[in-house]
């Protein structure tokens, strides 16, 4: 009596990133009133700048008061639900993206559409993009959650675009080309290239060599390109490597071709400014058809105006903004090299990254076969016996067994020690059972380990 | 390149409902600015009673300020995006459900699902009933919003179930029948029954007969029934003449049959608390598979938690919310009375309604012929000539040319005023010019009128 949607496991939230989240509820870690919890390492939340949140709004409390030059605005945010969105607020996202792509690009607010939260701007892209049955090719390894958010109610298929840990995971022509094969060996038509830049789960932001070709790939095959940039500004290298697909585009100047209509950008502040719970995402896009059409859609994913209202008064002092995302890239570059040096004592390993609020994790060593049978064994283990939930690589469509992405913002310093001790142990464990084991898999280090983040005291 | 849905009409945005509002936008009335421009009489918005919120608000400044015993939960709140909600709004939701309902349904936070708004509830419910190309029996007339929130992204067809003016636009059990062969002959399998109770755009509530109607024909046939109640708090007569399609069932001993898992409520506070900027909307089913689905889609609309804090502190002062929808209810009715009584004078009857935020009006004695081209052509007359944005009955699928949606809340009694004056005006100027006609009309009346409102000094 129900619809397939709601009675199939389609929304793909069986997968064990999800699972892991159910146990970690069950069994929480708290310092001192459960030590012995599972410690939430599978949530890419970002903690560590919150406390200059709360600053500013202490002194700037008409923001959250809903007032205006003293006088409150209450009754026009309670009644205001257009579509369109409140320009205050579509003037300052469109300044704070600019802003992070270094200015290189200039955006128009009338090509912004928003949306409560990254997870309903992506759906409404596919929606705009792509009928039942089409299909978008999306690198692996990829956010689980895009089972449920490019897929589920859409019905568009998602085709992988295999990448590995041979260069790091990034894209290759090939790669590409191969998907794009797949795709027809499925009598699918191809819709589009979706990605994350910077990648979740990987934590880097794309090469310049790799926006490329994807750009060459979707201007010869004619199709789209969704880059979702929710973690833009918290790339930390410095100067920032990180290279919006708007700016690649204009740089092979295809920004005057019928390309430039089929490149859409995907944002939140969810990830960059820590305020997941306030839902505000955006639909950045060239194309008139796709900003009007995913406006009418945007009813269904509204921004509260009483959200829209704070979010746009604490982005139009910019000296703040700037402030905070100096400091927050600082922090998150600190944790995360806690983070890898922690690990790297323990023989563990992660990919080197530049963004993002996790690492992507090397436990092949640790697997007592290259399978996904022997990386949900040992991500049980984890969770269960090490008592962290961190995500395994096959929920993330890794196509190689044993990587897991570890996140770091989501707590204090203090229980990320906690993990990387509880690490050091289940590893040390392990080695002293199978020594003989582990001293072939040092030899496989040697030869990779310039894909690896070894300068962890950066 | 695009989808379908981004390129057709099938959003129904261009409908005279929406085309009444773009005229409106270029040219709006404002008694000293532009008193020649367009009256919105097209928007179904309460602000009759905001100021009682403002007041409340001055008194308890922690709920904008995000405090809670004088502590700050802004950082809570910021990361707080748990898709099952934030549990203090869920349980003021269900209380203020029970409270509207005179306390005779029981209502379980577990069976509530938090929505970005009614739209998002309305469009996650067919998702969960019916797959694309499955179909949903609405009477007519109906918001014409419902093309879009319903149809647009699920593919799931409406047949319309044809209420007259005959009856006063009630459901029989022959038109459910009849739209059931309806769906029949066009090969559509029904899923369910969807209705707004009290209704949009009637602003009357459904008889106990009518619901039984529902109620029969929903048993027989195995399907669901969605009842919209965002207007159940409007409802000004007293004692409140509103059934909840859950008291109704319950009334008939159903509830321990499997109908009752095929009974789902939307209901949001953007009508009845009028804010529907803030877009706080739900879902209440009995169906445990459709929580747990409709639980994972709100993934796609959730409500601010920002918002989600503010809203459950208002709805927790009990003595508060009663007051105000007291006394919103008396200044609907007067606001109601007010528009009916004007009309009169001006030769033109309401429909005989006891809720929502508009009334139903019969202008087919100003038609010259009784075809949607001549109620189109006077719809053109009111909002260009006359600066009345009042919307069409085609635009509301009305079987019968002639009827019009009138709004009366989200004004000042003054430009009402205006707005029943321009009305009486040019009635006047109509009826000059064909004497004749009208009186031929009137003899028509006499024999309606029990139907229509002719006691506005109630």
């Amino acid at each position: 009596m129900l619809s397939r949607k709601a009675t199939s496991d389609s929304h793909g939230q069986d997968s064990f990133y999800f699972l892991g989240w159910e146990a970690y509820v069950k069994n929480p870690y708290d310092r001192l009133k459960n030590p012995a919890g599972i410690v939430q390492m599978g949530l890419a939340e970002n903690q560590l700048s919150v406390h200059l949140l709360e600053s500013w709004l202490a002194k700037n409390s008409d923001a959250l008061m809903l007032k205006t030059n003293g006088e409150s605005v209450f009754r026009e945010l309670a009644l205001f639900q257009d579509y369109h969105g409140f320009p205050p607020l579509k003037n300052e996202l469109v300044k704070l993206l600019a802003r992070i792509r270094g200015n290189k690009v200039k955006f128009d607010p009338n090509k912004l559409v928003l949306t409560a939260g990254a997870t309903a701007a992506n759906e409404t892209m596919i929606f705009c993009l792509a009928d039942p049955g089409e299909a978008f090719l999306l690198p692996t390894p990829y956010y689980p959650g895009f089972d449920r958010d490019l897929k589920w109610r859409t019905e568009v298929e998602i085709v992988p675009i295999t990448c590995s840990s041979s260069n790091g995971f990034r894209i290759t022509m090939s790669a590409l080309e191969e998907a794009y094969r797949q795709a027809q060996r499925l009598q699918l038509k191809v819709k589009g290239v979706f990605m994350t830049n910077p990648s979740n789960p990987l934590g880097t932001t794309m090469t310049r060599e790799e926006l490329n070709y994807i750009i060459t790939f979707a201007a010869e095959k004619r199709i789209h390109i969704i880059s979702d940039e929710i973690y833009s500004a918290t790339v930390f290298d410095s100067p920032s490597s990180f290279i919006s697909i708007l700016e690649a585009v204009m740089d092979r100047n295809l920004d005057k071709t019928d390309l430039w209509n089929r490149i859409h950008v995907v944002y939140s502040i969810s990830k960059d400014l820590g305020m997941p719970g306030f839902r505000v995402g955006c639909i950045y896009s060239n194309n008139q058809t796709v900003v009007s059409a995913a406006t009418k859609m945007s009813s269904f994913e509204l921004v509260s105006s009483q959200t829209q209202f704070l979010i746009s008064k604490i982005l139009s002092d910019m000296k703040f903004t700037r402030k905070y995302m100096k400091e927050n890239q600082k922090r998150i570059k600190k944790r995360k090299e806690m983070l890898v040096s922690g690990l790297k004592l323990a023989g563990v390993r992660c990919l080197k990254s530049n963004a993002g609020l996790f690492c992507w994790v090397d436990m092949r060593h640790l697997l007592v076969s290259n399978t996904f049978e022997a990386e949900k064994n040992l991500w049980e283990k984890i969770i269960f016996e090490v008592g962290l939930n961190i995500s395994p690589g096959s929920s993330f469509h890794c196509s190689e067994p044993g990587w897991f992405r570890i996140c770091f913002a989501n707590m204090t310093e203090e229980t990320l020690q906690v993990a990387i001790r509880r690490t050091k142990v289940f590893v040390q464990s392990i080695s002293s059972n199978s020594q003989q084991r582990r001293s072939s898999i040092i030899g496989r280090w040697v030869s990779k380990l310039s894909a690896y983040d070894h300068e962890p005291h950066r």
